[in-house]
């Protein structure tokens, strides 16, 4: 156990940071097969939702539907995934996830399906500019 | 679209009620493989969670917590799963499931893993006993 937060060392090789909302900063899962963010709260320590305190537990829900909202608008679906598991990284994080039926893993979950498809450079950088900028903006309201 | 909530048949099928929190019926999946409950907010027509009012994602939030607090203390275990998928049924859910390095899914997530096995009768009246006294008891501190 800790007293400061730092990130994993796994969620840091695996994602880039777009922003932050009021508690987490929220990743780009470096994976081109699915729009996926990860929410990771600020806080030292954590590793079930039940750890959260309840202001964080509501401002990570605030965050998550946020967050759930831009993926449907943005990439033009009407379903997300929203995932606390952490079996193999155990520092709390949130996945939220656009879906559809033409996905490498519909209508399973993602996880443990095949392999991560890193972005290649352009559509990186375009994706978390994008992305970037809906989330800046969306967070104004929280 | 519909005006009242109603239990999706799917869900109905494969859970027995537990109890009712202060927004959602709380299922037991009948599937002795893992202690798996279902948090379904009783309100129509939700399909991602930001389709929730934020009083209800609140709620829904306090609720989830709870539920993963009592099973890890029944369950003696340190880990839950939270997770809205949805994929296969429309309706918003809430699994959250103790997790157990020597499961059978670990450290994978459960959905999709070989096939339910359901409870034998003893067995899952004694579960269903134990897991209503549990939440009862927790969900009047929400």
């Amino acid at each position: 156990m800790s007293n400061t937060f730092s990130l994993h060392p796994q969620l840091a090789a695996d994602t880039t940071l777009v922003t932050d909302g009021p508690l987490s900063h929220v990743l780009l899962m470096n994976d081109a097969r699915y729009p996926w963010l990860i929410l990771v709260p600020k806080r030292p320590d954590l590793v079930n939702f039940d750890d959260l305190s309840a202001d964080d537990r509501k401002t990570l829900g605030d965050e998550t539907a946020t967050v759930s909202a831009v993926l449907k608008r943005r990439f033009d679906t009407q379903k997300t995934n929203v995932a606390m598991l952490g079996n193999m990284v155990p520092q709390l994080h949130c996945h939220v996830v656009a879906r559809f039926t033409d996905d490498p893993a519909w209508p399973g979950p993602i996880w443990g399906v095949g392999e991560a498809q890193p972005y290649d450079e352009e559509t990186g950088r375009d994706r978390l500019a994008t992305l970037r900028a809906d989330l800046i903006s969306a967070f104004k309201h929280l």
